[in-house]
């Protein structure tokens, strides 16, 4: 089930990406076309995917709400591009090609993450089969995540961290704002989308939060023991960069205990659905034997 | 009464971005800190006043509107520290002040306007009084008028024609972006918060609009006969980077008499308005006389 899903909604994605982004004509075409470099360059679109299988569980059907999941999408791939600059992470490559900003410079390259930040709002609006108050909760949910509290927040305790060993606290933090605020947000607005009660919403949202921790935990581990072909970028850059991860803090193996353990919590948090959750199960265990 | 209503309401709204701000606890302080610095660099405030200005024109209060006015604000400092980056202006100086990234360095600058942008639209929901129907419209406006039909748009056309000349029409499809569509989304989403009716709304979108152009005119007037003390930065800086203005396209006599047209055209917009709209008249008028 998860990979046919996840095969099917990943194409609807795909389209919705491309019709949000044409619908939408940049002033300037060299704009457009760093935008859409970075949107359209593939990648295993898991927000969305998240998104509306969280709209699933809730009994709901997640193909609704793809535009909303193309919003979020847009809001990962503006991270991507501003953490690879040079004033950033300095990255050349991203999923085997180069990356935003050495194909089009750094002023594009910055202003294409800040028109699919901005443009990601715009395209949550679009949502059909939602009312005014649910849209405004999934822009509040969003731009929580992405904010200073939340995504900015990690990505600059991860920047001011460089080469500085940090605890085991401070890694969780920045790690819930750098990857977990979002994914909880790609469920969150899901949930709210698809109609959850609270105490569903309560459910989900704890889920969310096992999730983004295991995914988080099995990256460390695939930059140690992954292969690049598979992941499209080197392996050992951790090391590398001297950043403190769950291996380096604990050991490799006690990391992929902490990962099956925290997958474990994740699908336990599920317990009160029934099957419209699988998916979601599914992809929490999925997450301790991928590689990439 | 300019003068009077400007000064309490750009009171209000330092007040109002302190408490936003300060309501949201960034995961790190530089981040938080660096956010404020630019946040809290004073300026004119123009566009929540003339958001506030927009409610009260159409018969409401505008000072029920100040926290999206904060929002506004917030999504105007942005721009600017991005526009200051290395990769952009390279600027040192804004406002008599170094520049964002010469107090924090690139990437935190670029993580401080990536927070203030998405800050923005959280703190649009924060808005008292409003509707989520209005809500949603307020984001609409924002975000494409803020996005890469907007803002980012006219500024990646501004930083592709860096040192080539462009035509009037390229010159004005640029500044619509670069600082007319936050100009008209200010002034809209204050119409729309005061409940304007189509026609209101029409009238104050044109007005809106030559305000905006008024604005970048005098602007480029005032780059080559404004005081730097005034200013806050130094003139000359068109000249220097062989930039197209309205006054190297036309004449400084030109110039000066398109401004004065312009705003007689703003000013014409409005008259089907009572004394409610004085304040944007003047406004206005105060544009063609203003020395910083």
């Amino acid at each position: 089930m998860l990979k046919e899903l996840w095969q099917r909604r990943l194409a609807l994605v795909e389209k919705a990406l491309l019709e949000e982004l044409r619908e939408d004509d940049a002033l300037n075409a060299k704009l457009s076309d760093a935008m859409k470099y970075s949107l359209m360059a593939g990648g295993k679109r898991l927000r969305p995917v998240l998104l509306m299988a969280a709209a699933d569980a809730v009994g709901a059907n997640g193909d609704d709400f793809v535009t909303t999941g193309a919003a979020i999408e847009m809001i990962h791939t503006y991270s991507l591009i501003h953490d690879d600059l040079p004033a950033m992470d300095n990255d050349d490559y991203r999923r085997g090609k180069l990356t935003n900003h050495k194909v089009y410079g750094d002023g594009i390259a910055i202003l294409a993450g800040d028109g699919l930040l901005t443009l990601a709002f715009e395209v949550m609006l679009r949502q059909k089969n939602a009312s005014a108050e649910k849209l405004t909760q999934v822009v509040k949910e969003m731009s929580i995540a992405a904010g200073p509290n939340g995504m900015v927040g990690g990505q600059a305790i991860d920047l001011l961290s460089e080469g500085k060993s940090i605890s085991m606290e401070e890694l969780k933090e920045m790690h819930m704002g750098k990857t977990g605020a979002l994914f909880r947000a790609a469920i969150r607005s899901g949930a709210i989308l698809g109609g959850a009660n609270q105490k569903q919403l309560d459910a989900l949202t704890l889920y969310a939060e096992k999730f983004g921790l295991a995914f988080q935990i099995t990256d460390d581990i695939l930059d140690v023991e992954g292969d690049e072909r598979d992941l499209g970028k080197p392996i050992g850059s951790d090391a590398k960069n001297q950043k403190s991860t769950y291996v380096t803090l604990t050991s490799l193996e006690e990391a992929k205990k902490l990962a099956v353990q925290t997958v474990d919590e994740a699908v336990t948090a599920l317990d009160d659905f029934g099957e419209e959750a699988e998916f979601l199960r599914e992809l929490a265990t999925y997450l301790i034997a991928r590689n990439s």
